[in-house]
């Protein structure tokens, strides 16, 4: 038998970290004994727990070391982080550690160390000479990068569910459901999002076009230029319809006042999108006085900064749209690491895009009426987003409501 | 070659009613000439085309102006309707006329006799000292009653769509669509309830139990005190879930005001339906001081009268709910002739069964967080329902918003 | 300080029945002292735990124990369950402990006396002579039956999850996705069947129109026919459209063969409820040679039962069809207690309905198109039902030919 | 008044033609006199209308003869197209023509001459010396290009909806309904695949990566693996969980076979990616054994070229991913003239950049188990497309059985 002890601190049994170590340990074919187990009784205690874990072979304990890893465990006899050279440009060695998006740390000479820019899917690139570790994406890898290997050495830390009820982060759940009060899904929002700017925290929006189909542009826009919002993610599409509806007040050809089809407005996107390209970029559309308002325009007025991400059913697209997806990944990742909460809003496109990219202690909400767009981001790992499933028309005007009183 | 000369006339090219009809007789391998045919060119100008109608045999040249009918096509030479006596309880004649819910006539005794109470899939038992005719369900047929067989005799008149863009109801089509400016939707919906209470209208609404958990019960609530709404259909789960709400503050268990989870909330339905079983009915608890807000609370107070239709999933139920359909769907019929307007709001059940029951004169609207719901409507015949997709916890307070304005 | 102590045994680390409970106690404002704790090291141990429970008053310490006895933990000095009188016909005495779908047991006169006939949101009620206790709706309830009140002297016994991955209502959480791989959903399914069918055991299906409407009637009544479907729950919709499609070849009007619209199709069913109605019922139809296959013919034949449960948008309806709900829902007791796994398709009425009063020892699986009909069943309280989010039309067929292997 | 004599040709009642004309002026303000009115009466006729139309102003009459144009209205007295060059690159100049995705010919040099390579939302392009017309994107103009301005002597085909009922693309509408007969949906597309093949047309198949984790990549291997399918469009996802699927037996870490999550199985789609990259690309994987199987595999063995179109989501990517979504857009392209039919299965983003550069004429399904998939590319304007509600993992099984009968 070949054995291993590893400790669990934190909230775990809250975060019911502690039953999903056993039954790991006896699914994957292990065993265990508990050393230690200390129950925090308040709601701000810890606990504590010591397990010894047992398997028929070495390859077999390295695997449930590592499954454990995941969700917080940490090998009490603690070894160095294994390192290998990337065998080539934008590959990673085998067996290289493939990174959560929770706080991680790796053990290299002696000394914890904080792995910076986490993201989930990436590798854990070092630099032996400053002493300093990287989370980094398979496109940035250059051949000859240290990359960690293996599990030994890795501490993550997942995202703790504390006792208690205090924001709309704890008292709801995952699950998208239509059937939650609405008034309290808005003030619990309004609320964390006055908690994080009254502490000068940042607060990223990630929108899809509806916002400007459903007629709520102008309040974005507001909230834009009042500094709530202090990074814009989108595409194409919000950026063109919002322009066609400042041009021409309508968006996919539809009146934003009236609903009605108006003459000929199918064109209008197009023709919004090539008004920007003559200008040469949305500044410059702004600068000359052809674009005077609207949620593109509160962003250049007010220096917000915004990336346009193209995607491969873009009409025109506008200049200012970064039409090779990994430079915009990076264009993103330049304000991932600061911001304090996501909104995600309508698009499960750059949702699941900014998802990817995000930390786990990163904050997040997703507004979609279409409770699987929610779903399908908690499958692909972004399981700390919480999802709100309502009409984006309603959402926006009463978030700024209840943010006004 | 048999033929038959029919007549069409209205808003039939802008209903489409002409190339339907020429598409028909085609289709069913029929043939025809065009002997007349006025377009109207203004909005409210009507047009007229007179058909010769041609078939192979008499049984086709039948079956073709049957469904002619449906549309609106009048036989010019007519004929009266043929009447069979039901051979039982509760069953129709064979070949007996089917309606549809659209205003209908029949020719009787050289006249065209008004079809009263209509609504689908029903027969028409003629009085014949009385000289009058009645759409009747098969549930209520008595041995020996008088009804419609085949199709001579019968001219039915479909809404037509008139030309230019008047209301809500003209200009959003019955397709579902979440992109959709939403605060034009509210303004028109607002504008033709506000026209039809001028007038001295009547208002129905269908509601669903999501009113309460959604948080927007003391909306509907003071809609009723205030005489926007004339009759309210809704089920156990409706009165049940506002009955918990105004005792216990919670829906299903959760606070309608905080969102969250109460405990011991999940048994708070049933001991809301014991409280008014113990008082007897939901008017002698509010005479004893137990219900004192509400929906059902302002409709025993404003005697505005309610029908609670039972389902095999009700749970309790309460002693107001009618356990028995073929009786709930009576008491329903008393009002369905007489209401201009029908609000159906997160309730796929209740919205088909009044569908089922509704004339196609009175105009309705579905409020839906999903898109399936409208559709099914429309899938059942109920084509003049309006849907409209969003969350029925912003939808009700913004529209109450703008009736107010 | 008030202190009690409870034990909680069986599977409960895997099912979280462990961390369930102490969250419990101090989210409650409770406090705990672990006494003693065994964990069952392989896969068939059950693991035990002795608390010993605290709060600051009598009630809240009831309250902590009530919360605590929902999820199985068993108060070791066990007292009697208080019992009082129903004060009217279908009214509950005030505080009468409403039930959960989980096998229950009660402290009688010095016994543990099971609960028969368990159901969701009912009281027991104690016959003192025979020292029987039964579940029973409010509804069924008589003036001076004795009801079990408050909290004491009950053990709830919650389905556990064992260790290991045996079936598919192990492998399938219940959250419905669409992203699942098809081929071994009906694998799974299928060997589950088979093994309840080799047992003697009985299986049930709640059925809804879209069986027929899809083209799949021919499968399910040669699982009826062959013995597969013990007892069929539905409306007067699936019978009508089944009726309809044995008599002209349509559903809804729609060539069930072709897909296309038949000329006068939409008045089939109606026809066909016609039909019936003329007949008297649908086994005598079938008996005068009137109705020769389908899903309601191999029930006649085979002697299958069936239930169909009116509802408010029923027409007609068939003479087959009970119209009153609360008659429904005790004829489809008589057989909830007696199956041993349920298949839900297609009707989220009817689903919801079964769901409402079976035992939660009972395996159930939810076919469906629409994944929120399956996360309603579960917010309803039916959390054991396994949600599959499929094409009916594609599931029955290929379940089937699974079945035959 | 102004006027000008249009004419409409081809199955103008059947495809609704006519009224929408007539409709579109009247609605517009303008007016018309009926100058000649022939309707074809057998299946295969044509009908014929002449008509006068007027406005008031000569801008009002411009207006209402382009959106005529639109439905198919050639104006009698035939001018040539207004050129202007375009202002700089990718910009098109002031009131350029924007394309739809009918079949279209512009006169030029008194003759009309063709628009190569349709597709909508883009201007036309004529080379004065070739006296050729190209349909061009925005973002290909070059500076000085002569662009189609106005709306002078433009003629549009729309596809026609010929009498009868032919196939699965005339026997469907394009709405999205989950209750249509599911067998005779698949026996009609297996025969217009059948029927395109056997004139020896090219079928396109546009894939989300729903289809491996559903357990259908060996049904859609095979098909390409048989000259099924011609051209592949997908993006990193598809061929990423493919890949994870042949190397691992996993998709996103779901075993395929039997449902179940594997250890360790979320890292396999990275390490997938990651093989590939170390070999330089799928066709190098192959090469080196390894890869053996799968759908990627069989397009590389068989010759069958293949798209991969990036998107910001994309994890990795593979080395054979188009990051640049313009370059990917121009790599489709060069299949979308060639095509006879489109297959969409489970990818929004990519069926609606498919739909935006597709002409037309080309025959498309849409197979998705959400509606609104199929809602949006409607909305987008791919109106042809077909829409099938349904589980891919069954439907591309039953498909190929179908087929291969």
């Amino acid at each position: 038998m070949y054995t291993r002890e590893i400790e669990l601190s934190g909230h775990i049994i809250d975060s019911l970290i502690i039953p999903k170590a056993l039954d790991l340990i006896m699914d994957m074919g292990g065993d265990f004994n508990i050393l230690e187990f200390q129950v925090g009784k308040r709601k701000k205690d810890i606990s504590y727990a010591k397990l010894e874990v047992k398997g028929d072979s070495e390859e077999l304990l390295g695997e449930i070391l590592d499954e454990l890893s995941e969700i917080g465990a940490v090998v009490v006899e603690i070894h160095e982080v294994e390192l290998k050279p990337s065998p080539k440009d934008k590959a990673f060695p085998d067996e290289f550690y493939s990174t959560t998006n929770h706080t991680t740390y790796i053990r290299f000479d002696n000394r914890w160390v904080h792995v910076e820019d986490i993201e989930m899917d990436c590798a854990i690139v070092v630099d032996t000479l400053k002493m300093s570790a990287h989370c980094k994406p398979m496109a940035h890898i250059k051949k000859g990068e240290m990359v960690v290997v293996g599990r030994e050495g890795i501490k993550v830390i997942p995202p703790e569910r504390p006792r208690g009820k205090l924001g709309v982060f704890e008292f709801m759940s995952s699950e998208a459901s239509t059937e939650k009060p609405f008034k309290s899904v808005i003030n619990k929002t309004a609320k964390e999002i006055k908690r994080i700017k009254d502490k000068g925290g940042k607060i990223a929006l990630v929108g899809g076009p509806a916002i400007v189909h459903t007629g709520t542009a102008p309040i974005l826009a507001r909230m834009i230029k009042e500094g709530i919002i202090d990074v814009l993610f989108a595409g194409n599409a919000l950026a063109t319809h919002d322009i066609e509806n400042a041009l021409y007040g309508t968006s996919l050809g539809v009146s934003v006042n009236t609903g009605e089809t108006v003459t000929r407005g199918h064109r209008h996107h197009i023709y919004a999108i090539n008004r920007i390209n003559q200008a040469g970029s949305i500044k410059e559309a702004v600068k000359q006085g052809i674009l005077q308002e609207g949620i593109m325009y509160e962003c250049i007025k007010n220096e917000v900064p915004f990336v346009l991400a193209g995607s491969i059913r873009d009409d025109g697209p506008l200049p200012d749209v970064i039409t090779d997806v990994l430079e915009a990944q990076d264009e993103m990742r330049k304000y991932m690491q600061e911001v304090d909460m996501v909104i995600m809003i309508s698009t499960m496109l750059h949702s699941i895009a900014v998802g990817n990219i995000l930390p786990s202690k990163v904050k997040s909400i997703c507004v979609d009426i279409n409770p699987s767009t929610v779903t399908k981001l908690s499958d692909r790992g972004s399981a700390q987003v919480i999802g709100i499933v309502t009409d984006v028309g309603a959402f926006l005007p009463l978030l700024y409501q209840e943010l006004k009183k």
